[in-house]
């Protein structure tokens, strides 16, 4: 029997589970306060526009994080049978309202893709969204274990990776990998708003990666983050602490050139060199695991793609690339990240096949 | 007539020039206080061992910043013909010391190449370090026109592009595009270290572009954020001030749903996001100048590779490309930038070859 899923908002999360699920054999109908977008999202492949009398196995609800929990409920109540879960970046303030509106939290079970984009809408939706992904699914003492399976069944469907956890360890999670590093990011990027064209023009690479996601969605992230204010705050308090340690230890120097003050600074330095070092690479790898080549490549069409295609030839696989680039000049370095064993053979064959290579 | 440079301090910045500049046919001799370090060096081709009775015409002290000032001192004692600069992160500090010390300050300019690794010492020294980097040259009121054209000369000629500031608008500046923001990515990272496997586990692309600065050596950063004490602390109570404004919002939202906090975080992400925007790409180019075409890449030898190969056969010029891992499983996404006139083109053509595109 093919499983019926509901798809309650379509906008990018909604959309792409839609088409994936469809991809999938899933029988999947769509609904969108907007008709335009749920058309929109019908036409790019995520399922059929929903009906009167509809009977779904799965309700997605897909909708902000400021309305989930209200749409939660009223699937609960709509379809008696139907197991109810919600994709929503947040996941205990949902769970506390789901439990507290009376309806049949039973068959709930939040959970949390980890997945997005920095656009967002149909019109953004891509069907392998979810292709490797983390998806946290959320259970709660008082849900199910046919709910949770039926959930569990739906992300792995799509490629997601699973993990399950309680919602206030998601929150707590979250909050230190996701939501704090993005506050971070946008207080940093809002402090370049006055500074003088001759100084921004210094910025490197470091600067662009501290700040990329410091170009995220206000709204969805002012809903995100007051979603999760509590584990945000608490870890933020760190932050905030941190900083003021650190700026006091700045003003001892400035004011007495006090040696305490290089203690201060330096413990702060080797404690990022330590929880950076704890950060999963590409496929959950301990990032250590890989070591870097670093290669001259002219910028001009085809050059990347020659060089990659040698590093193919050589047999060796590519664990990761990142591209630096010279400021008003055309070369550029591409940093080849391989398993340590393959240094010397790479940078030999790179070598004599004319490549400026350096690690 | 060949001109001679002497480098002080051979890691990584001095060994780097002092290839850079033999390839360039300047004369360089090398001294260390580590006989190991100025052979490695030698041996690296960045120039000749030092000899008594040398005179160089240019002096080149690449001395930790702790110590670069008395380096830089001592070299004008020592040639009173030489044009002397220096190459360390922070400015204001080392030309007070300099004009202090009662040297003749005239033949002083200092300097700062913007390049670097995240790797130190002659070992992981290349002589394209300086390819296409800015070089920020900063005279003062009492420097010679001959000692800034004798320093933005040695940087033109190893490929850097020249900036003149004087030396407080320069630390002004790296305080707030460098300094700040690799002290937000310590505590960012600081605050991983306690956290449960599990939840480091769903860190994502975005925690690893904030935090990974926080990689970089404690020792010479300590030295850097000392040596610029005051710009920095005077940025970084800017932060403080906004890391305590958003706590207190949050504070708000946990206490009473207080709709005002609302406001707060959503100004701070908008803040971020015109920030952001004026942050130059490749080349100084606005990062507005590209668009995206993501293309779903399996994950085996060569096919990165074959992808590149196709975008270089349709005439198309890749101006970034960033790789999107899944966790777990055996596909990535490579995101191409291109100008925005190539997008629908390069879409075609990929996917007449049965590349998945998504933009």
């Amino acid at each position: 029997m093919t499983t019926h899923v509901r798809v309650v908002g379509t906008g990018l999360i909604g959309t792409s589970l839609g088409i994936a699920l469809s991809n999938k054999g899933f029988q999947v109908s769509l609904e969108d306060p907007s008709p335009t977008a749920v058309r929109l999202a019908r036409d790019l492949g995520a399922g059929r526009l929903a009906v009167e009398g509809d009977a779904p196995d799965v309700v997605v609800v897909a909708a902000p994080p400021d309305v989930a929990s209200r749409v939660v409920v009223e699937a609960l109540r709509e379809w008696p049978g139907a197991v109810v879960t919600d994709v929503a970046s947040v996941k205990e303030s949902i769970l506390r309202e789901v439990l507290a509106s009376g309806a049949d939290a039973s068959r709930y079970v939040g959970s949390h893709p980890m997945a997005g984009r920095e656009r967002s809408g149909a019109a953004a939706a891509r069907g392998d969204l979810f292709d490797g992904r983390a998806w946290v699914v959320v259970p709660h003492p008082a849900s199910s274990a046919t709910a949770t399976d039926q959930v569990t069944h739906l992300a792995t469907a799509v490629g997601a990776a699973v993990r399950v956890m309680p919602a206030h360890e998601h929150d707590e999670a979250v909050a230190a990998v996701s939501h704090v590093p993005q506050i971070a990011a946008s207080i940093v990027a809002a402090g370049l708003r006055e500074l003088p064209e001759s100084a921004v023009g210094l910025a490197g690479q470091g600067l662009r990666d501290v700040t990329r996601i410091a170009a995220s969605d206000p709204r969805l992230w002012t809903q995100i983050l007051a979603g999760n204010a509590q584990a945000v705050r608490d870890v933020l308090r760190e932050v905030r602490d941190q900083v003021a340690a650190v700026v006091v230890a700045l003003d001892g120097l400035v004011d007495d050139g006090g040696e305490g003050s290089l203690g201060t600074l330096s413990r702060l330095l080797e404690a990022g060199n330590l929880g950076h070092a704890r950060i999963p690479g590409k496929h959950g790898a301990a990032p250590a695991a890989y070591e870097l080549v670093s290669v001259v490549v002219p910028d001009e069409p085809g050059a990347l793609a020659r060089l990659l295609t040698d590093v193919g030839a050589a047999g060796i696989n590519l664990e990761d690339l990142h591209l630096e680039h010279g400021l008003g000049q055309a070369v550029g370095i591409a940093e080849i990240a391989v398993v340590p064993a393959s240094v010397e053979p790479l940078r030999a064959e790179l070598e004599r096949l004319g490549w400026r290579v350096h690690d």
